[in-house]
This record gives structure tokens, C-alpha cells and sequence, in this order.
């Protein structure tokens, strides 16, 4: 819904609910511009040195909800904050050329034990120490960031009821830097000069494939009685029962025949193709918060051991290339990625753009509102169709467009 | 040694034994056309049909041994043997071209159950089947071969005495494709036209380091109560004890800091940088065949849970594109890469070829050993130097040069 209030940075932002199927939209957003004042003298320099500047950054998320909207509109309150805490310590670390130090004394004064002097040991593997950047340091900060949210949902699920899980497409800009992070099936692109540059991938069971079955094959508890880790291309069926077919363990990207045994019978951890892609014949996306209380259906077997909560980070360096009005950072959720290609979207972008004038605010929220609209269709034959008479996305759909070169001023 | 032995398609190999150090070479190679003879009637067709081809192979394997040369030696005897026996039951199915079947029936005639009809059931994430390529099945052989030529190391190490272990680096060509398989930090590369191709990527403790953690952190009793799965990026020190370092997870990407507890005080899982790298403080290489006996230096804890003898395949079609007798793809063992860059073989590969007749057999025997003689260097200032008077490498060295574009003829 408009508010009226215009987003940092001029952003976008449109949003559609199922098609109209219900009034309830699972998908939460979240654009803010996060103040972090930073703690007393983490690094143990003088007082009177760092009683520095704090930090800020702009925020923005995309949370689309599954199984209920709890994990969505809690993620969409608070993730933002757990990434303040988070950099709370950075601070001063952050504005300081010089390379983080390795190790913080607990008390201010105490001579950094950092010092290079103290690490020529004899471990030979340990001749030089590693150079870690700031970059990895806020990469490091929005990964635990994740990590307590989804342990925050947790601890509150009994008090507070958070039903259901979500995923997660977070942008944070920092100090000149871009952080797209992303746990789930949402995706974030960045186009530029009409060249499209990917941001995130999505993690499904299909992606994650070898990483869910190593699990289930290093903690068969975690499978019960019911399910195998082997991937097989369709069910078993028990009258093949010593027969031959095709199977892939977790160590194999290719396919072999195996001789079928009573166990692989079991019905496999992953099974299914693209949208139909399952973990344990349940879920279709492997990353996300929340989902605490998942469990396979008609079943106690819990299926939030396979989810995993950590993003991957992937970092934009906004100092490094010139951008122009046109240049946008585009997130959008499932829904529009299930019926639009990369390409499509940025035909789209580049449709909408020139039909305003670039100093024009209303021209990104023109954009996202142009690729929701061309993701869920219009009525017509029963069914909201696209051009290409396809039918379009039932899904929510929840777009940002960012733009990267003007008009926003970043600081 | 030139044995005057002509190898297939002209291909072109050198070594040196470590700059001259030692008479003993740990790398191993070998150069085969390998046929592969059909069993009987695997997918239950009639006798008749199935009295059909064999099919040929051909194969180069690059074999870089360490901590003794059993392995290497054993693997170079013996690994395309198994990639033989794993491609026996797929003679016919490889020569077909309908896509293969999923299941192979025992009893030949048996109806062939792979029939999409029996497929539609009632499970939503399985109403398709899915297509298994003749590429993957082939991937799929090659994979599981180094499964087995480890597990062959194992049974065999009391008896034989199959001392250390070896990186494997493998090209497999079969009908129209490259399979290029690599296990260990040997490496691949195409020059096409100029343009480099990699076909291999190594795999070190840093390159599989978030692997190792989560094995550690999911497997503890692996660890023993020497090792702890975090990275920290130098050893910590006791006197460190409940200050904040810098850690990462296995999860993670980015680096946070967090306080030392007494368990942080054990020695990494995975430390050191580039060539210094190691996994328990002791092999810096952690994938390839053998190393059944390795133990952390001092202590019982074995080493072998941590490291995978199943290679990556990538693959290449050779139809896909008209080559030219100067396109080429070399293999090198790490004694190679570790002073030649990319860019710098495919130099080489311009300068040498294009000093010889495109017909002339003994061009990728000479490009072989300028590859080789180059990354030796020459005997100067106290040591084996090349011309930028850095040193040579002083690794074993080990390359062949395989023409993908005449003069060999390939079937």
C-alpha cells in the first residue's frame, strides 16, 4: 500500500497479494536507515579517541512467508536490528584504515596482543597471520545477524506463536559497500548499462542437494525410519526390489545403478524437479528463518535440522563504477523470478525507466510496480494471463528497485 | 624417460623428479586406449541386439604422490581398470541413443519397469521423472572408480604395503566428449584459440574449508580432544583466554569476533594460507586416493575421515567446436602451477607450437618439456632459478600436453 512516505534513495516498491486469492500477504518488507552508535572503547584506545562518529547504514529486506506470516512480520521488525547489534562493535574498527585487529583486550589499556611480534611460533602452517578485511568483518556481522534472529524466533515460538518460516533477501549499504544477503529462493540483480549482474542464488532442494544429503548420511538419525539420503529419479517401487537402478549419493554429481535393497525402498530426503523440489516431501526451500515447528506431514520427524539460517553474502562495490539514473538493484521474491527471466526484467527496466525523466522520484515506483503487474497478469480465460497467454504467478509478489546512481544522495 | 613409445593423439609428456633433489619421482603417469567390452544383455533386450560394440576409451592419468610412492604407483596401474569395469554395464545404454533407462531388470525380458506409466502416483513432487543424461552416467562411472580404487588401497595396504597417498588428475575421452576428473590440487586447463579453459579446480584446506568444519562440528569424536572446527586466523594463545579474537564458523564467509574460551585454545582444524595450508597441522592437499594410514603428527587421530577421494568431472564436448592443431589441454601436477600461472602456459603453448609444423608429431613433446623445463628454472645463484630469478619449483613436475585438434585422429 502507498503510504506516501518516500523511501531512501527514492526506492521503489510494489507489491501484490496472491493474485487476489486471499487478503492476507505472507511477504513482508522492510526499507529502513539504521543508526549504530557504537560501545565504549572496544579496541582499547584512549577515551578520548574513541568517542568517534557512529555508523550508518541504509536496510533494506524482502521476507516471504510460508506455513503463516509470524517468522515474516518478526523478520521484518527485527532483523535490521540484530545487524545493529551486530556492527555495534565495528564501529571504530570500521572508520580505522588500518587492518582489523585480531584479537580485542577485555580491558581498555592493555596492550593489543594483535601485535605480529607475538605470532612467530614454530607452527610452521602458522608462519604468517591472515589478513582479515573489513568487508569479511560486515559479511561476518550480517551472517551471525541471521543466525540470532532465527534463534530469537526460537526461544519466542511458545510465548509469541511464530508461525511458520520465511526467507530472507536483505540489502545493507555500508561505507561505500552494497551487501546482498540472501537465505531462500528470493533473487537480487543488479543491471546496469542494460549488462545484468546476479547478486544472490537461490538455495532449494535442488541446489542444495549435496549438502542435505551429506547430512542425512552423517546423521541417519536425523532421516527416522523414513526417509533414504540416496536420490533416486523417481520412487522405488517395492516390486523392484533387487533390481537395478539409478541412484546418486551425496559425494556423486553423476548417475550409477545400484542394486535396490529393502532400505532404499525409503522415500528419498530430496526428491522432485524445479518448483517441485521437496525435502522430505514437505518444504521447497532450504534456507530461511524460522520453521521451527516444521514436521514431515502425518509424522513427528522434525525437518528444521536440514534448514540451514546463514546467508550467502555477496558484496557491490558502489565506489567502483560510475552509475547513472538508469542503474538498479532489483530484489524481488519468488513470484516475480517463477514467471520473468533476468532478461525480461531488465527489457522491463529499461521500458519504464526512459519513459520518465531521470530526476523524476516516481520512476522506480513506476518500475516495481510495472514488474509486479507483469508477474501476476491480467483476468482473462479464468486465470490471470501474461502477454504470452501463460499463466501468471499465483504467488505474492514483493518487488524493491534500487536505484544506485542518483537521484538518492547516499551517505 | 622417452621410452620412443609414440603416444595417442601425438600427446606430449615431461617430467622432473623434484629439480634434481632425489632420484625418486613420487608423480606417476599414464597414457592408455582402453576397450571396454559389453556384459551380457544388461537391459534385458534379446540376445541378438545386444551382441553390439564394444567401446574404446582413451585415458591420461597424472598421479602426484606424497609421503611415499605406493599410491601414485598403485593408482597409475590401476585406476582405469575400475573406470573400465564401471563402464562394462553401460556399453549398450551409452550406444543408444533414447535416454537411459531408469531401472534395469534382473531377469532379461522382464518388462522394462522404467515405463512412465507405472511413474504417475500420488505424490505431487514426483510427477515427473527425471532426465538422467549418458553424460552424467558416465560422470557417474569415473566418480564412483576413484571410490573404488580407494577403497581397493584400504583392503590392500596390510598385504601390498601401499604406503602415502596421491593427487588424480584424469581425462577420460569417450564418444565425442573430454572428462576431465580431478581429486588434489594437480590442474587442467584448456588453450583453445588462445583462450584458457579451466577444467579443474584444487582442492586444498583453504577451497574446502567450510566442508572440513562442518564435518568436524557435526563429527566432534573426529577431532579428537586436540582440534576445534573453528578458523581462527593464528593460533591463539593462552594468555588470550576471555579476550575477543576473530573466528569463523563453518557456516560463515565473513569473520566475528568472539571470546576465547578454554576450547578455543586447541589447535585448528584447518590453518595456514596458500601453500602453507593444512588440514590437523598436516597435509596441505584434501582430496585424493589413499592416505589410509596418515595420522596427525604425534598421536593416533587419523586423518583420512577429512579427506574425499571422490574428484570433480568436468566435462567437454569436443564436437561442439572445430579445433585447431594448437589448441591443446595440458595437465600439470601442483609443481607446475605453483610458479607457472594460466596465462603463462598458454604463452608457452603459442611460442613453442608455433615453432614447429602443424604436422609435426614431436611438437607437444616439446612444448611437454618447455613447460616443464620451464617451471624447473635453471642452476644459478645457489638454487634452481627461472628467468624472473625466482626459484624454480622444487616439487616433482609432471605435465602432458593432449592436441584437440589433429594430427591425432580420434575414434
Amino acid at each position: 500500500p502507498d503510504t506516501g512516505r518516500r523511501l531512501p534513495w527514492s526506492t521503489g516498491y510494489a507489491e501484490v497479494i496472491n493474485a487476489g486469492k486471499s487478503r492476507h500477504n505472507e511477504d513482508q518488507a522492510c526499507c529502513e536507515v539504521v543508526y549504530v552508535e557504537g560501545r565504549r572503547s572496544v579496541t582499547g584506545a584512549p577515551r578520548e579517541l574513541s568517542r568517534g562518529q557512529g555508523l550508518c547504514f541504509y536496510y533494506w529486506g524482502l521476507f516471504d512467508g510460508h506455513a503463516g506470516g509470524g517468522a515474516a512480520e518478526m523478520a521484518s521488525r527485527l532483523l535490521h536490528r540484530h545487524i545493529r547489534e551486530q556492527l555495534k562493535d565495528l564501529v571504530e574498527i570500521l572508520q580505522d584504515p588500518s587492518p582489523p585487529p585480531l584479537c580485542l583486550p577485555t580491558t581498555p589499556g592493555t596492550p593489543d596482543s594483535s601485535d605480529p611480534s607475538h605470532l612467530l611460533g614454530p607452527q610452521s602452517c602458522w608462519s604468517s597471520q591472515k589478513e582479515v578485511t573489513h568487508e569479511s568483518l560486515v559479511v561476518g556481522a550480517i551472517e551471525n545477524a541471521f543466525q540470532l534472529m532465527d534463534e530469537q524466533m526460537a526461544r519466542e515460538r511458545r510465548g509469541h506463536q511464530v508461525e511458520g518460516g520465511c526467507c530472507a533477501l536483505v540489502v545493507v549499504y555500508l561505507l561505500g559497500k552494497v551487501y546482498v544477503a540472501n537465505a531462500g529462493d528470493s533473487r537480487a540483480i543488479i543491471v546496469r548499462n542494460g549488462e545484468i549482474i546476479p547478486m544472490s542464488r537461490e538455495f532449494t532442494p535442488e541446489t542444495e542437494r549435496q549438502r542435505l544429503q551429506l547430512l542425512g548420511f552423517l546423521k541417519p538419525e536425523l532421516l527416522g525410519s523414513e526417509f533414504t539420503h540416496l536420490e533416486f529419479p523417481r520412487r522405488v517401487l517395492p516390486k523392484e526390489l533387487g533390481q537395478r537402478m539409478l541412484y546418486r549419493d551425496q559425494n556423486m554429481t553423476g548417475w550409477a545403478y545400484k542394486k535396490i535393497e529393502l532400505e532404499d525402498l525409503r522415500f528419498p530426503l530430496v526428491c522432485g524437479e524445479g518448483k517441485k523440489a521437496r525435502v522430505m516431501a514437505t518444504i521447497g526451500v532450504t534456507r530461511g528463518l524460522g520453521d521451527h515447528n516444521l514436521k514431515v506431514c502425518s509424522s513427528t520427524l522434525p525437518i528444521k535440522p536440514f534448514l540451514s539460517c546463514f546467508p550467502e553474502v555477496r558484496v557491490y562495490d558502489l565506489t567502483q563504477y560510475e552509475h547513472c539514473p538508469d542503474d538498479v538493484l532489483v530484489l524481488g521474491t519468488d513470484g516475480l523470478w517463477d514467471v520473468t527471466t533476468d532478461y525480461e526484467v531488465a527489457a522491463t527496466v529499461d521500458r519504464v525507466l526512459s519513459a520518465y525523466e531521470p530526476n523524476d522520484h516516481s520512476r522506480y515506483t513506476a518500475l516495481a510496480q510495472a514488474l509486479v503487474l507483469g508477474a501476476r497478469g491480467t483476468p482473462r480465460d479464468r486465470g490471470w494471463r501474461l502477454p504470452n497467454n501463460k499463466l501468471g504467478s499465483g504467488d505474492d509478489i514483493s518487488v524493491f528497485v534500487i536505484p544506485l546512481g542518483g537521484p538518492g544522495s547516499y551517505s
